[in-house]
Parts: structure tokens; C-alpha cells; sequence
């Protein structure tokens, strides 16, 4: 069976929306297989000096690159949902409880589809509740769960893994020891998985 | 006649390298045409405090990422060239002259052929020298032109155009009142200026 490609990523980020959203159709046509790593990006991101507020010429350029890739790929993009996320730390805990429960995926496309779309912002009411009944599961267990040292113990140990990694954005994909910074370069993860010459397993 | 692209671009950048190299075939391929604008995005980037040896592990990364796509794109890529240029300015002013005399794309060809392949140093000698030889210029003459007053003028007033697009980093293609930034952009600046969704002249 194929190693499954690592797919980084942290709630709050603008491009991992496009992943999140194209990832179903890429796995249907490709047949790959990825696992979610949930991590505080923006924990790397403070310790380089690398703040998107502080660059506000880039990140409009950002908005409106994510808007036109958004269109191309045909997904909803009607006005800019709020940014940045006052809590995405719980957002990316819950996410973190539902990899260790077997439906991470399910919420963070529940959460960025009530982010991008209904204006919701993840990590936060109604966001947390409405994701969680969404996807079948109790809202009230899994904040708690969220919020627990457990699973604060697993987020930043997953952000330690990321930083060994030497990820410092998102979304990053990470397959036979290589990293792939950002949406546009799915596709070159998968080749390199799939790739008889990289072959390494 | 369709507009052309304005490609901005400072030598010094490495993922410029990859739009250099494979613009030849791109414009054969998809008939656009193509406005070489040199321009010192370091003055840009100095000014947002967005400076590459300052983020040594997202350089790093940059470094494998130009590599491996330069190998998806079947260019020579043997090891890596010396960075960063200690006369980039010099080659973006012989980039310049270039561009009033006709000869711009030409030089920033062989420039970049000579630093990558060859590891000689754009806007160094014997860089200089031969690349003007190369292509049949005489080096005295426009390495002198180059260092003018009027060349460092044209090259500040192209800095300045680029800072009012909101340009910030390199390679970024400029058509019908869009940027995109990025040698992976390209593609999307071609169906952009030849949508007819978004034709505006």
C-alpha cells in the first residue's frame, strides 16, 4: 500500500482553503491517500519573524490570488470571510481531537466551508457547535476534549514534528523526505510519491 | 494585437531562473508576448522587511523547490549557483540598457546561463564581459551606459511602476490590471490576459 502523503496544515490559513476544498476530487482521481496533520503554523511563523499582518501589500496579493485559484477551480468564493481568526489555536485542537477520533477531516471542511462561505469564523460560536453537529459529534465533549492537556500535548507535539520537518508554512505536504510548500504544489508531492526514480521504500 | 505581458523580474532572484529559461517555449507555445522589466525588487523588499538571508530555512527550501521543478522542467541544475549576487544591481542596469536598446532578454539569457550552469556571477566579471560578447554587444560601451546617470534613472522609474502595482517579489506578470507572482503563476497570467471574461480593452 502507498505511504499516504502528510498533509500539514493549520486552521487560520488562507491557501490550505483551496486544499481543503479540492482534496476530495484530487484523492478520487489520483487514488492517494493523506494523512491531516493539524500543528500551530503560526507558532513557526512567530519564532521566523514571519507575520502575513505585518506584510499587508502581500497579503491582499494573497487574497486576491486565493479568490482567482478559487474561481479556476470552481469553488464558492462570493466576499472575503474575517481574518485573521481570533482562536484558531481551539480550531486546530478540535482538529487535533478528531485525528486521534477519525473524523478531522470531516470538521476542518465543515469549519472552512462556514468560514469561507457563511462568514463563521472557525474556532469560534456558532463555528465549534454548528461543525460538531454537523459531523455527528457532541460539541460539548469535544471542546472539552479539545481543550484538555492531552490534547494540548499532542498539538504541540505534532508543531515539534512540523519545525523537525523544517515546515515553516501551509499547507505543506511531506512524503518520502521531501517537504512541498503550498496548494500548487499537490501535484508535485503526488509525482514524487509516485515516482519509480524516488522510489525510497 | 494582444497586449503583452509585463514580465518584472531583477536578476538575483532565483525563481526567475525558471521563467528565463522556459519563456522561449511558452511563447512559442501559446503565442503571448512577453515585456522583459527589469527592476530592483531588493529596494522593494528591503522596504517591507522581507529580506530571504533572514529566513534561512524558507531559502533552504527555496533552494531544493527551484531545483527540483528546474528537473520537471528538463533544465541543467548541478549544484547550486553562488548566492546572493554582490553586483545585482549592476545586472539589472545592463538589463536596463538592454531594454532601450533591444537586447534585454538576450542578456538576462545568458546571464542567467552563465550563473546557474557555469557559476559565474551575474553582474560580476567575467560575467560581464562575456555575456555581452556572447551576444554581440561591446562590453565597454554598455557596462558605461549601464553605470549613466539616465540607465539609473530608467531603473529607479521602474522600481517606482513596480512598487505602484504592488509588486513585492519576483517573477510577477502584470496584464490587464493583474499581478501574479511567482514562475508557477504564469500559466494562470496567460489565461487571465487571453479570458475573454476579462477582457477590458
Amino acid at each position: 500500500m502507498a505511504t499516504p502523503i502528510d498533509f500539514w496544515f493549520s486552521i487560520g490559513s488562507l491557501y490550505t482553503y483551496l486544499t481543503v476544498m479540492r482534496l476530495p476530487e484530487v484523492e478520487a482521481r489520483t487514488g492517494v491517500s493523506v494523512r491531516w496533520r493539524p500543528f500551530s503554523v503560526r507558532t513557526i511563523m512567530v519564532e521566523m519573524d514571519n507575520v502575513p499582518a505585518r506584510k499587508p501589500l502581500k497579503l491582499a496579493y494573497s487574497w486576491r490570488d486565493v479568490e482567482r485559484r478559487a474561481q479556476d477551480y470552481g469553488f464558492a468564493f462570493a466576499a472575503r470571510p474575517p481574518y485573521p481568526l481570533k482562536n484558531s489555536d481551539l480550531a486546530n485542537r478540535i482538529a487535533t481531537a478528531g485525528a486521534a477520533e477519525g473524523w478531522c477531516a470531516d470538521y476542518v471542511r465543515a469549519a472552512y466551508r462556514r468560514w469561507f462561505i457563511e462568514h463563521e469564523e472557525a474556532g469560534s460560536e456558532p463555528s465549534n457547535t454548528r461543525c460538531l453537529q454537523e459531523i455527528g459529534q457532541d460539541a460539548a465533549r469535544v471542546v472539552a476534549r479539545a481543550q484538555s492537556d492531552e490534547t494540548g500535548k499532542s498539538y504541540e507535539a505534532a508543531t515539534d514534528e512540523a519545525r523537525r520537518l523544517g515546515i515553516f508554512g501551509v499547507p505543506t505536504f511531506a512524503t518520502r523526505g521531501e517537504i512541498f510548500w503550498g496548494d500548487d504544489r499537490l501535484e508535485d508531492a503526488i509525482r514524487w510519491q509516485g515516482s519509480a526514480a524516488h522510489k525510497r521504500d
